[in-house]
């Protein structure tokens, strides 16, 4: 054990020598830049119609026009798309398209959503989610709207595209078929087959995608999954992450009596669900944030040397955050967010119980519910979780349901919670950081960044990598963050910053072009991954 | 002090004796019965029209065409209605008119208000809370929609009216000029001189009753209030009651980050505000749901030998009303309901943090909200409540502010609260049970009704009856309900059952013409409760 992590070190450290820094991406960089310069109004106008399309995944008729509008991108492009459907056409379909290249040594598929998280409207400034709108800077910093601009104005890099998924994730489709645009204008030379496989389900829980993917192992075939989605590092600087969160959500309902009763006449009688969920909360987590829910971190897996390191080399950024955030204190008792994103949690996505501001009246409620949703590590099971979670809210002294209690069930026991597991949710995956595929993104990253590319094991946030990995073989999944950290994703006022849609661009275009490495920890020539699937 | 309560014992036995139960009262109540039975119609759609009026106390236009109208309908009653305003007209003006009886030995006030609460138009069923809605019997019950029936038509005294204020109180308005109105057309012979006063804002905490009344001192000189208002005992028994408590509400926002944070990138290291407040609120109230702020139940004075007698006189109802709202274990560790009305409540209205349901995503909140209510027994006073109420907060640990924190507050402190005082709140008050008035208003009441009379020495909900009594000479308030129990009052689907109203006519008109004592408890023949004013 202690011997290959040895040999892993030296490895590591002889392959993030500059020796491996190839000019060959550097050349694909500056001509794609070149192609993006001169087409950017047009890439610009594509994107803001799709963003126009609303695309919460549960809008049956909605989620379909987003699907049909990339699918006819991907034809105007000379692919064939193809609706990925699950039995009953159920659920929005995967758009799938691919670019065989004769000779080609790999096969990569690039994945991004094309789903959004639901959206308030009434929190949104100056528009609707689905009306994208361009500032000259972040609403915080007093960014003002702009008109889109005409084709011989200048784009400000700058300027922000203001929707819902403008980030996350239809950033990531336009990059993707914008940088296979460039690389086929400039007649780059393909070495890798590129498939494209864009999920309409992700925000979801991603609930039929082990159906889609199980149904068309052989169409997904491949030797790697690149995933754009997700923020580059918070100091700006770009990061390759191998592995997700796993996530899955629960919503909790306390009771009260079966009708809203007078305050006054009752409070102090009647039981308040507000004040019981609040008790039901506040048992879950100490004062420095840690679950208290038994069991929590037991299956989580430590990481392991090459990750802790990783983790040691990344920018440390907690106080720059903190200080932005107006934070006066972060959780985890002194670990850095790094650290803590390795850990599984629990968080509030919301509560509600009657109203509160203006429309508060002297009631004592009927019910109270709480929006939960559990973020996973690598050895986490969701289901197991879950489990954990309803055997902790029981003992607590709660008579758990499914459904709501019925009359009789409410006289007989005080307390009562109905615990409802979410459709959707899935486990975390880490892909080896030392894999050959693994080392030759990030160097090929690496190779179109001015500043070191920071790598992590695991993004804080969640993708469906485990149901990915875990159909198609172990394949390995890489993942590739192109929006601004700064991005509002999936809370109001969503936005994508200009230059970060250019640089995904260049970097998605380098990836697609990157060669078959010829190094010492591959010297067959072919990607060892490939052995995985 | 044994002495006296040993008085005041053998002298309320002598008082309650039916030899105080004379047929004077009855005599009105049959003439009044039938004078109803020959204008229900017209009541009914004086009423109707009176609750299409929305009536919100802080919608200036809606709550002005209420009292417009309800002044136009004392006009039609040769009544000489004035608005009584505060300065510069800022808040909903008192109706009132009054009635003069040459000769009369004693001055009445009848007390209604016509603002209503804030209703969710969404949360009602078959209606909006503005359009009246005749139901052939509870909604629970399956009580179907009726059209208000014509002028042959009977109307079954268990129909329902649905909208808000039909119980609280416009019904109480509609009581009073309908009573009015009854004795009037049958020649009843008064001895009372008759004041009415209609307020407009006591859903919204009464904040200028205080203004209004203190400016019309003499105008509103009187031997006692009588307040039309809040619902009859459970079990259907009519009910006089002596005070009211106390109400005052806070609301109370915790803070998390300055944006909405994506869940997974920073769940576990950025704090969640619904937690903060779930820990906050949890530290207020223990298991059995009594207030753990220091000091809350010090300043509660204790009930005399009357009062206490009084409650264990009245009905027992907790069991009955437990399995009618499907609550399993009331609070306050098997104290009944009516002793526990006789304590200070803490009670939450309504939590708020991001969206549950459809709506939630997965963020972690910037902020989380609750709204509480306050009730005050007689010794507390409000202010200092509240004050208690934020030094448990500031013991919790965070640093209080009355409006959103600065950026370098929030990065300052890592808890903090923003606790508001809303305009409006007041103490208790607490009439004696045996003054003569007092016995005079119960004897009353009983001699119109079948079931032995509950009488009170509060009612759990609140009426600004400490503000009348302070500004006016310690005059004696006296609350006769009339709504039913099962009303609604304050949430959705509020109601009022027709032969309540009918009810509710008959009490008032028996109380307007109720001959003054001549009592070995009042040898003077002058109510005794006028040494008070």
């Amino acid at each position: 054990m202690r011997i290959t992590v040895k040999l892993l070190s030296i490895l590591l450290v002889f392959l993030s020598s500059p020796i491996w820094c190839r000019g060959a991406t550097q050349g694909v960089a500056n001509s794609v830049r070149e192609y993006r310069r001169a087409h950017e109004h047009r890439i610009l106008q594509e994107f803001v119609r799709l963003l126009s399309l609303p695309n919460v995944a549960s809008e049956r008729e909605n989620i379909r026009r987003n699907a049909a509008l990339i699918a006819d991108m991907m034809r105007s492009r000379g692919l064939s798309p193809r609706l990925l459907e699950t039995a009953a056409q159920v659920a929005p379909p995967a758009v799938y398209g691919e670019w065989r290249v004769p000779g080609a040594t790999r096969t990569l598929v690039f994945y991004a959503h094309y789903d959004g998280q639901p959206a308030d409207t009434r929190q949104w400034s100056g528009q609707t989610p689905w009306q994208p709108l361009l500032r000259s800077g972040t609403l915080e910093s007093g960014g003002k709207i702009l008109p889109l601009p005409g084709r011989d104005e200048p784009i400000n890099p700058e300027w922000r595209l203001y929707a819902r998924s403008a980030a996350d994730d239809k950033g990531g489709v336009v990059a993707i078929l914008s940088a296979f645009d460039a690389l086929i204008a400039t007649g780059t030379k393909l070495t890798s087959n590129i498939k494209f496989f864009f999920e309409g389900e992700e925000e979801a829980g991603s609930p039929h995608l082990a159906d889609v993917v199980s149904r068309h192992k052989e169409l997904l075939q491949s030797d790697a999954w690149i995933i754009c989605d997700g923020p580059v590092h918070q100091s700006g600087r770009k990061q390759v992450v191998f592995g997700v969160r796993g996530d899955t959500n629960v919503d909790v309902t306390v009771y009260g009596a079966l009708r809203p009763l007078h305050s006054g006449h009752y409070g102090n009688w009647a039981p308040n669900p507000a004040m019981l969920l609040a008790r039901l909360l506040a048992s879950m987590k100490d004062e420095a944030g840690r679950v208290t829910v038994p069991g929590w971190y037991d299956d989580a897996e430590p990481l392991g040397e090459i990750e802790r390191r990783a983790i040691m080399e990344a920018p440390r950024y907690d106080e720059e955050l903190r200080a932005q955030l107006g934070i006066g204190r972060a959780e985890g008792g002194g670990q850095s967010l790094l650290e803590l994103i390795n850990l599984p949690s629990l968080n509030i996505n919301g509560i509600n119980s009657a109203d509160v501001g203006a429309q508060s009246r002297n009631v004592i409620p009927t019910t109270a519910t709480a929006a939960l949703d559990l973020r996973l590590v690598k050895g986490n099971d969701y289901r197991r979780q879950v489990e954990r979670l309803v055997s902790h809210i029981r003992r607590q002294g709660f008579h758990v349901v499914d459904r709501d209690p019925t009359d009789a069930e409410r006289r007989q026991h005080p307390l009562i919670a109905k615990v409802t597991h979410r459709p959707g949710g899935y486990n975390a995956a880490r892909t080896p950081m030392d894999l050959p595929v693994s080392l030759a993104v990030v160097e090929t990253v690496q190779s179109v960044s001015a500043q070191p590319v920071v790598r992590l094991p695991t993004l804080g946030g969640s993708l469906p990598l485990s149901i990915i990995g875990e159909n198609l073989g172990g394949v390995p999944t890489i993942t590739v963050p192109l929006a601004n950290y700064d991005n509002n994703q999936h809370a109001e006022n969503e936005n994508l910053r200009i230059q970060n849609l250019w640089d995904g661009i260049e970097i998605v275009a380098a990836i697609m072009a990157m060669k078959p490495r010829q190094t010492p920890a591959n010297p067959s020539g072919k990607d060892a991954a490939h052995g995985r699937s």
